[in-house]
């Protein structure tokens, strides 16, 4: 007595399989459902080639492939059966209609990482949404033909075989030497590339800088507030973590001293030059207290120096990594706020025993960079067309931050914010009578979806406030941005 | 009493900084270092563009510049000098040489993971020198117009801007898409895009994958030998590992239900296709009987099935994962493997709860992948160019494994192997009188560089055995390595 091979076997006419092989996968499921047990015969090949209406050949193909991987033997003048001697399978009607199943899983046996969701969030725009973002660049800026003449370039020349088989774990070596000469140039360092991995984002320099030192049950020290997804990381890999204020000059370095002379401490984590989320950079006096006590508390330090280069009243201040530290101050930066956030390349500045190790520790996360992008870039750097790149987008970024806190100011929106000396973006503190929950809800529903950094009431913490990244949008789109934020604006 | 600025201060011509920061930047130095004082005056700017033999308008700038930093100040006519309640610096002769001095970290204070080099390893080739991978597929196959050309259309249609904002976390939403579909018909499952998260390359989604599962002390199983890098992930995360014996038919299912019987386990890691590195396909009773462990004993399990696509004798088996596991099978696999190595997508299927953990743990490490490539290799796989590109690649590597495989029989070479069903390697053991430490040795100087995995004392465990990639390399080539390895084979 035969199944009803015809229905329980599907063949799609679209597939990129080939036809013998979409069988002989239907057979396998049936075999494995239990509807097709050990012992059992097959229809001969005539037969269920006229039972799927298919051409006889392509079912002995399918059975040829299903004897070849072991499910089926062929006897002769018998035919061809199920293997006899596989495992007993426990009958089941059919295969299961899904492999995953939602299933609960017990909080014991899988992480719970908080979700990021939060009011006002879309997974697709109408055409022409207008997005105000964390603080990107303008990648109508970006120049992509070099990237595409290099990729070419890479190509015609056939040295693409070489690259692939660099010693690429901590990035390519033209671009850990090109961008050391970069960061010797920008920000008064001195080092070589064994002092520089490549990664993947500044985020990837974090996660690796943190992995390297912390332990379980180390206390570290983070501004409040500080840059979540950092604190995240530092969750995550068993840290204790203390605040400290930051105001209007930054970390407040005297509650810090303060804070130092409690206990004992592993690791202090600092954004000085735009710091996230506020956008503060911190005054040269804090500055030098903190270089002191990293060093008289025997401190690591990870400084986060995302977007360096976009500075505008003067030009940016050298980091704390270019003073003298004894080494323990891990610099962090990113070509992706230079470049836009399909450019994930970042890199991690430290002494080179640190350095090894995460590289070694990179390559336990993800083997090797996209080396064609790396080595293209090392190019764009080392013909000085960064730089020109930078040039020109401090100028545009530099008006649009004028122009869009002369049209906050201007507004009526009741948000106060102090005007930040670089960075790409604003930290807008709204009157508590308007909770931003609101706001981010009607501004989506109103087309201007509100994407930057957000802290209200439910949500991290209550300061009712945002990241306001000006330096993507052009004047007019900014304009439009202001006014529906103010149409958006709802008391509670 | 003046320093003797026109020393102390180095301006650079290639510099892309301009002049006045470069100057700035020497005299904050200077002021850090202690060799400049808080209060300490500066020579006026006419004077100092003397000593430095620079425009004065260039000293105006840069003394503008350190004011405005807040280094320096302007008093009404006695001119500028160090801010006086600069906490005070402890003079030092100058700013150090090295911002990283080589210093010996004690070893409480940093994670140590073990260094990949061994011997024979080479930073740089000769022109024209031969290289056996670990099993790559050969670029000159790969579709690069392809992606070069999507590149260009998300350019010139304006779509980068949206691609910029979709909720884009574990992969862009039509990669996601592609792949589950991609993977549906090719691997017999039955999953959605919910079910999927991309990653970079397999490397990432095991990181993520153990990540999510294993805490300190967890004890699970892997088979010996096996792939080396994901030992190192389980061990950075604490786990106890137990090995299971592989043989030609893979893992040793009998000797997993006899330790399973021992205790508990959390996880299971497989690699049923193409083992790595011995390359054995399993046999189909043990695949069925590993399934009804995994189900009895409630195991989680991670099967890598990094190259599935390239199986030659038939058509490749279906992975563990398209069976009923209950979801507790995490199914890992690469587009690396596909397109080269530059290409670092890979991707994770599991039930939602999981994939919606291994999105959030992936942003800690790596926000967002290159949506460039993700949005190119979505088209590539929708319009069925992959499909082509695999069935191409195919037949071209199966006749290369042929090749290969009947070069070293005909040799004189000392190895055993078992000419295996699919992937791009082949396992070659070698006689334990010619050491394999030596045999990399040689072959690098005859300009040879073996690069696949290999297992010899001193160096994992004694296999004395190297995967020995086919794929990328053509006939010619095969041959002349072939016949360099003949060469450098020398007895201990």
């Amino acid at each position: 007595m035969s199944l009803p091979f015809k229905t329980l076997i599907k063949i799609e006419r679209g597939n990129h399989l080939p036809m013998y092989v979409q069988i002989a996968n239907e057979l396998i499921k049936l075999i494995r459902g239990g509807k097709l047990t050990p012992g059992a015969f097959l229809p001969g090949t005539r037969e269920m080639a006229d039972l799927l209406a298919i051409h006889r050949k392509t079912i002995i193909n399918a059975y040829e492939d299903l004897s070849v991987q072991g499910w089926i033997e062929s006897l002769p003048r018998k035919g061809y059966r199920v293997v006899s001697d596989l495992p007993v399978i426990k009958p089941r009607s059919f295969q299961p209609k899904n492999n995953y199943p939602a299933t609960s899983i017990s909080p014991e046996e899988l992480l719970h990482l908080p979700a990021f969701t939060r009011p006002g969030m879309v997974n697709d725009y109408q055409p022409g949404a207008l997005i105000v973002d964390d603080g990107f660049p303008d990648i109508n800026l970006t120049p992509y033909d070099f990237f595409l003449q290099q990729y070419r370039q890479q190509l015609n020349s056939g040295i693409l075989y070489t690259l692939n088989f660099q010693k690429e774990e901590g990035g390519l070596l033209s671009l850990r030497t090109a961008t050391s000469s970069f960061l010797n140039q920008t920000r008064g360092l001195n080092i070589t590339h064994e002092q520089v991995a490549i990664t993947r984002g500044a985020q990837m320099a974090i996660y690796l800088a943190a992995a390297l030192l912390i332990k379980p049950g180390d206390r570290i020290i983070v501004s409040e507030p500080s840059y979540f997804m950092a604190n995240q990381i530092f969750q995550q890999l068993g840290a204790v973590i203390h605040r400290v204020p930051v105001d209007e000059e930054g970390m407040d370095t005297n509650a810090l001293e303060e804070l130092l002379k409690t206990g004992t401490f592993k690791l202090i984590y600092v954004i000085p030059h735009h710091h996230h989320p506020t956008t503060v950079t911190m005054s040269t006096a804090r500055r030098i207290q903190l270089l002191t006590l990293i060093k008289e508390y025997q401190l690591w330090a990870i400084e986060d120096d995302y977007d360096y280069d976009f500075h505008y009243r003067n030009s940016p201040i050298l980091p704390l990594a270019s003073a003298d530290h004894d080494g323990r101050i891990l610099y962090i930066g990113s070509y992706t706020k230079l470049l836009g956030p399909s450019f994930r390349i970042g890199y991690l500045v430290a002494g080179v025993q640190i350095i090894e190790q995460a590289i070694r520790y990179r390559r336990l996360m993800d083997i090797r960079g996209d080396f064609m992008m790396e080595s293209a870039l090392a190019a764009l750097i080392d013909n000085g067309e960064l730089s020109r790149h930078i040039n020109r987008s401090k100028k545009i970024y530099a008006a649009r931050l004028d122009k869009t806190t002369e049209l906050l100011t201007s507004s009526n929106i009741p948000v106060s914010f102090h005007k930040p000396q670089g960075g790409m973006a604003l930290w807008l503190r709204f009157d508590p009578q308007y909770p931003l929950a609101n706001l981010l809800t009607n501004a989506s529903a109103n087309n201007l979806h509100l994407y930057g950094t957000a802290y209200f009431e439910g949500y991290n913490t209550n300061y009712n406030s945002l990241r306001f990244g000006f330096a993507s949008l052009q004047e007019q789109q900014m304009e439009q941005a202001v006014s529906i934020l103010a149409a958006s604006l709802k008391k509670k």
